[in-house]
C-alpha cells in the first residue's frame, strides 16, 4: 500500500506554523507497515489543490487530506475533492444536529456557514471528531484508491487518528499491527546498530531507531491476526533487545527520561532534591513538568554564583576556593547538603562550563561538567567532558539526561 | 516569482524527523516577498526524486531543493538533478582542496566518496558551507527556472541561506528586501488585528502577525532600491505600531521574552532571583538558558511543599495556613524573601494551581496562579486566572512569560 500525505493550508507555505501532521502521520502509518513516499503541502486554493489531487490519484492508492475543513469560504478542501473526483456532497443530518447543539451548549448563534461542515462525501465512512466539529471522512474512489480527509488541528487530528482511523486501517489491512517503545540512554546509534544488527534486520517484528541528542528509542511493530500474536512476538523481540543492551535500557513505553525518574522515585518511595548551577534549573523544570512530580520532588536550588552556592547551599569556601566552582569536590558537596536540607533520599547536583565565552579556562574548557549525586549511604561526583562545540542549550540539556538518568538508577536500587 | 520547495529525505517520511527547513525558507521567502505555492518531501529514491522535480520545473521558477547531499550512496539528489535536466556535473578542484583539507584538520582519513561534494552543475553558483561539506549551488534552467540546491541539516543550511542565498535572492529580484519584528505581549491577536487594522493591510511596507500561546511577532517587511529607503519606511510602521500598541511592545528584534528580561536586567544594572513553586524552576531555566544570564541572575528557589517554604524562603506558616501556599500573601513573601536572601534588586515569585489532579478546589480551581514581585521600594501579587482547560505545560508557560515580562517592566523603571 502506498501512501501519500497532503497538507492544506496557506499559513504553512508561509511559514506562520510548521507542518506537524505529516511527522504525526508518517511515524504512526510508518509503525503500522504503510509506506509514505510523498509529503505535498498546498494553500487553500482551488486549482492547485485539484491539481496536487490529482498528481496524487496517479501514483498513490492511499491518500491523507489535512486540514480546509473549517467553516469559512476559505476552506474548500470538501468542495474541491468533490469537483475533482466528481461526487457529491450530502448534507448528514446527525452531524447537522451535533454542529447545531454544540453552538447551543455554548449558548452561542451559529454562523449559517457551519453547517457546511456537517456535510460529506456520497457513500463515504465518519470519524467522529471530539473535540472541533469538522468530521474525519474516508472514501474508495474507483475501487482502488483511499481517501481519508482528517482536520487540520493537531488536537483533533491525533485523537481521530488515534481511535477511529488506526481501527478503520486495520480492517483495510487485514491485519493487527502493534508496536512497543524501548528508550535508551548512555549509548550511541551506532553501537546500537552494531549489538542488534540482526535484530535491526527482521522485516516483522521490525524494529526502527529514533535517535534525538542523548537519546534513542526503538520502536519494534508487528503486524499478525491478532493482538495475542503481536503482543507475544513483540514481547520476543523486546526481551532479546533487553539481553543486548540491558545497561542502556530506561524503560518500556515510557515518554521521556523525567517521566522514568519520577515513576521510579515514587514507586520506590524516593524523594529527590536539586542543587543547580550550570543546569539553571533546566532539570527542576523537566521533573515537574511531569504530573506526579509534587508526590517524589521536594527541592531545587539554582545557585549560579559562589555567593549563593556558599548562602543557600553551604559549600566551604575552602572548597570553592581550593578547586574552584566546577571540580567533583563542589559537585559532591552540593548534592550532599542540598539532600539533607530538603530531608530527601537522593541529592543531585550539575556544575560546570556552558559556554560561550566568560569562565572557561585551559583546565576548564567549554564542555567540562561535573554532576553530583548523594544518598544516605554514599555521594559521588561524576566528570563529563562534552565535546564538538555544542551549544549551551545542548548541554545543559545531555547534562540534565546524565543527571536525571544517574538518579533513576540510584532510585532503582534504594528500595 | 512562484517558489515552491523540495525537501528530500527518507528520515521525513518515516516520521523520524519533523521538516523544519520548509517552513524556516516558507517563512524567509515570504517575508522577501516570494510566494510558495508548494512544499514537497520525497525519499532518496532516484524515479520519485525525478518525477518531483519535473512536476516542479512545469508550474514554479523558483525551486529550493534541500538535502541528499552527504557523501554516502543514498545521497542521490544532484545526480538525479543532472540527469533530469540533462546537464553535467564537474569536479570543482577549490571544493576538492577543501574537503580534503578539512579532514586533514581533524586527522582522519578521507573516504573517497566524499569527493561526491566537491561535484557541481556545470555554469552554476557555489554557496559556501562554513559548517559541513557539502556546498550549496544555484543554477538557471532554460533561461526561466532558478533551481537552489541546499544541504539538509539545518545547522547547514540556515547560516548558508542568511550569509549567501538572501543577497543571491536579492540581485534576483533587483530590489533590496529589510524586515524587523516587533514582539508583543499581553495583548490578544485579534485585538492586535483591530488597533492596527490599517497598518496590516499594506502591501510594501507588510506586516505579517505570528501568533504563539502568550506571544505575538508582527514581521515589519519593506522592498525597496536601496538599503535607506527600506530601513527608512520600517521604522516609520514601527513608529506607527508603537503609538497603537505602546504597552504591549516587549522589544523589536529580540528572540524571547527571556532574551528581554536579561537584556533590560543588565542594561539597567539589575539583579534578578526567583521563588518558583507551580512554575517549577522553568523561569529560571529560561533565563540561564540566556548566554549572559550569570550578570544578572543570582538565585532560584524551586520550593514545590509548604515545608521547603517555610525552610529555604522563610514564609511564615501562620500565612501559610491562614491563607494557603496558593494565595497572595505567599506570592508576595516568597518574592520579597528569596530578594532579601539573594540580595538581588528583583524577586520573582509563582505558586499557582498548575493540576492535573491533586490540590485544587472550588475556591482555587487548576488555573489559578499568583504571581510576586519585589523591590527595595515595594513588594506586590497579581492574580491570575487562566481558563479553558489549559495543560500543565501550557499553564507552566503562560505563567513564566507574565512573571519574566512583570519583571523586565520593573527593571526598566529601576535605573
Amino acid at each position: 500500500m502506498n501512501a501519500e500525505i497532503i497538507c492544506i493550508g496557506s499559513e504553512i507555505l508561509l511559514g506562520d506554523i510548521i507542518n506537524t501532521n505529516s511527522q504525526f502521520l508518517s511515524e504512526n502509518l510508518t509503525s503500522f507497515g504503510i509506506n509514505v513516499f510523498f509529503h505535498t503541502c498546498v494553500g487553500d486554493n482551488e486549482n492547485r489543490l485539484a491539481e496536487t489531487l490529482k498528481i496524487a490519484l496517479n501514483r498513490s492508492n492511499l491518500i491523507f487530506i489535512t486540514g480546509g475543513l473549517g467553516p469559512t469560504c476559505d476552506d474548500i478542501t470538501k468542495q474541491v475533492i468533490a469537483k475533482t473526483l466528481k461526487i457529491n456532497l450530502i448534507e448528514n443530518s446527525q452531524l447537522k444536529n451535533t454542529i447545531i447543539s454544540k453552538f447551543k451548549e455554548k449558548n452561542i448563534a451559529m454562523p449559517l456557514n457551519n453547517l457546511k461542515q456537517a456535510q460529506i462525501f456520497e457513500n463515504s465512512k465518519i470519524f467522529t471528531n471530539e473535540i472541533g466539529t469538522a468530521p474525519g471522512l474516508a472514501l474508495t474512489y474507483k475501487n482502488k484508491t483511499t481517501i481519508i480527509v482528517l482536520p487540520g488541528p493537531p488536537n483533533e487530528l491525533i485523537p481521530m487518528f488515534k481511535n477511529e482511523v488506526e481501527p478503520f486501517l486495520q480492517k483495510l489491512k487485514q491485519n493487527i499491527i502493534k508496536s512497543k517503545n524501548v528508550y535508551l540512554y548512555g549509548i550511541a546509534e551506532s553501537e546500537v546498530d552494531e549489538k542488534i544488527e540482526n535484530i535491526l534486520k527482521l522485516k516483522n517484528p521490525s524494529v526502527g531507531i529514533y535517535a534525538k541528542p542523548g537519546e534513542i528509542r526503538l520502536r519494534v511493530s508487528c503486524k499478525a491476526k491478532n493482538e495475542k500474536i503481536c503482543n507475544d512476538e513483540i514481547e520476543k523481540i523486546v526481551n532479546k533487545i533487553k539481553s543486548k543492551l540491558k545497561n542502556n535500557i530506561v524503560g518500556i513505553d515510557i515518554k521521556s527520561m523525567e517521566n522514568a525518574l519520577v515513576k521510579t522515585a515514587i514507586e520506590n518511595n524516593q524523594t529527590i532534591s536539586v542543587a543547580e548551577s550550570c543546569t539553571g534549573g533546566n532539570i527542576a523544570a523537566k521533573i515537574v513538568s511531569i504530573k506526579n512530580a509534587s508526590k517524589c520532588f521536594k527541592l531545587a536550588a539554582v545557585c549560579y554564583n559562589n555567593e549563593m552556592k556558599q548562602k543557600i547551599l553551604g559549600v566551604d569556601p575552602k572548597i570553592l576556593n581550593e578547586f574552584g566552582a566546577v571540580s567533583a569536590q563542589v559537585a559532591q558537596q552540593m548534592a550532599q547538603n542540598v539532600r539533607i536540607i530538603a530531608n530527601s533520599s537522593i541529592g543531585i547536583s550539575t556544575t560546570g562550563i556552558v559556554g560561550p565565552g566568560g569562565e572557561e579556562s585551559k583546565t576548564k574548557p567549554i564542555g567540562l561538567v561535573f554532576v553530583g549525586l548523594s544518598t544516605k549511604e554514599k555521594t559521588m561526583a561524576f566528570k563529563l567532558m562534552f565535546k564538538n562545540n555544542k551549544s549551551r542549550t545542548k548541554l545543559i540539556h545531555l547534562t540534565s539526561l546524565f543527571a536525571m538518568n544517574s538518579a533513576r538508577k540510584l532510585a532503582e536500587n534504594l528500595k
